[in-house]
């Protein structure tokens, strides 16, 4: 069996961690396609967060507590920045990391393309699973926001980290995305996938993403494999993250419905055949999508495993 | 009184503490101009050695027992750059020195030349001499050495640092020193000078590169200001550092007197007029210039402040 998963960062690596524990039992092949919108460029180093979210999470080197980053990260680099009055501070631009970003940039500017160079880390990091961004062009996801009067789009990173969210938002642009292509691979992942699984990321600013770049939007919508989704809100909240406010952006009701609809059904020019929601959101409809409820609380593998298996029983790959 | 000095990396920022206490006393302006000859790119960091060791020093945050790089440094990113197999790994890469070189790297990626990054650094050090790097251009140190049996260059930190200065070497090339321009403020200084004062810096790595820029050599060797020099070999051993290994490879007597005449004297083409040497080196001779036997090790500051008083005395200008 062959899993495609499109992922984000933290919640997509605590969900590949069950889609790895069902590809180790049943023998699958995993290739995951990871959000890129949230790299940025700090300190002339090139930083792709989701994909080290999933990178060191996948293998045993992110830390379990803060949720993002490494364990046993130091911070001397990032004082030593601020002691220099070097913008911006409020990234949080750990040591081990750094060491990361650094072979990254390098490779890049020796000509490396991101997916080439994520492999090489990967060498490192052993996953488990093949790790591909979902474009090697620039996909940069913007806010345009109103500061102090004036409409402005500023990166991502800046209006989640720095303003948390909070400051009055007009839409998300996806800056590139119209031109860009699929990352080497993506796109005969896709095409020889036996099932495509949507993790339970952010579906405004990890998913959309993904799915902004034309030619893998067009893979997962036509392409053979059914695909499946994972909601990340659970009630009326999501389970981690910020989503309830990027939804609210794009006036999306936040909830399993509400972003079921936002993805759409396969049939409907959408890209899902099924959506998974939480057991306490049983009887939640979304028009052309099998809807099904079991417990979507990613407490542990196991759990997150038996989710992945719930999907993969319900598009009927299992 | 204006005073410029000559320094390299080590050696010249303990005696710039000197020259600077004697400028504390005496209300005169001093402007080092430091070797680049060392400055070498490592993953993807600018990194100039010697500036960075008067800085560090000057501004108070060099540690005092390993001699180079930050006090209380760590040394995290070397680690996880090693664990990613990133060459090279011989390097003495610390956290907080990354941070200095992340700006500089920045910066200089920005389109400012180097003068400008450091008095920006500087801006933090407040080392309390203006600092200046000999070029903005790319005059840098290679060895020509024998390795496997092949004759090729190699950077001078990899003769240097990786090598331990032993290995078979033919000689020593600044590269792009024929066509490189003083850094700005250069030849002004050197033009106000009162006097110029040569650091006990390695005279064929340090001094040399500084002087292999065509038009610093000719403002030294042709200005109104006296030139006096300090002896970096006591007896017939370097203070520090391996000078005694650069002067075997240039065919120097590795003494006072082979230091001396291998500076030479301004009236034989050379660019000192008087040359200091330890006490216990009295009765050296060069052919042309002022010889003043005086203590020559900076055990201390206020050692070394009498060093360059009677430096200044010797040619007249205290």
């Amino acid at each position: 069996m062959r899993i495609v998963v499109l992922a984000g960062g933290i919640g997509g690596a605590r969900f590949l961690l069950g889609v790895r524990a069902v590809a180790r039992e049943t023998g699958a092949d995993v290739t995951a396609v990871i959000n890129v919108g949230d790299d940025v460029t700090l300190h002339g180093l090139r930083i792709c967060p989701d994909l080290d979210s999933v990178m060191y999470t996948l293998g045993g080197g992110a830390d379990p507590e803060r949720g993002w980053g490494r364990v046993g990260e130091t911070w001397t680099v990032k004082d030593e920045l601020a002691a220099y009055g070097a913008e911006p501070t409020w990234f949080g631009l750990g040591d081990k990391d750094i060491a990361t970003h650094l072979v990254r940039t390098r490779m890049l500017e020796a000509g490396y393309p991101l997916s080439a160079v994520t492999e090489a880390l990967c060498d490192r990091w052993q996953p488990g699973v093949r790790m591909l961004p979902a474009s090697d062009d620039r996909v940069e996801t913007h806010a345009v926001v109103e500061v102090d009067g004036a409409t402005r789009a500023i990166h991502f990173q800046e209006w989640w980290i720095r303003y948390r969210a909070g400051i009055p938002t007009q839409r998300f642009v996806f800056v590139g995305a119209e031109t860009a292509k699929p990352a080497a691979g993506v796109l005969d992942a896709i095409a020889a996938a036996d099932v495509v699984l949507v993790a339970p990321s952010n579906p405004v600013v990890s998913i959309a993403p993904i799915l902004a770049v034309p030619a893998v939007r067009e893979a997962v919508a036509t392409g053979p494999a059914p695909v499946a989704g994972f909601s990340p809100i659970i009630g009326s909240a999501p389970v981690r993250g910020m989503a309830d406010k990027c939804l609210e952006v794009m006036g999306v009701e936040c909830s399993p419905a509400g972003v079921g609809g936002l993805l759409g059904a396969r049939s409907a020019g959408g890209v899902l055949d099924a959506w998974l929601v939480d057991e306490s959101d049983a009887g939640a409809q979304v028009p052309g999508l099998t809807v099904r409820a079991v417990p979507l609380w990613m407490t542990d593998e196991a759990a997150t495993a038996t989710m992945v298996r719930d999907a993969l029983a319900t598009v009927g790959v299992a």
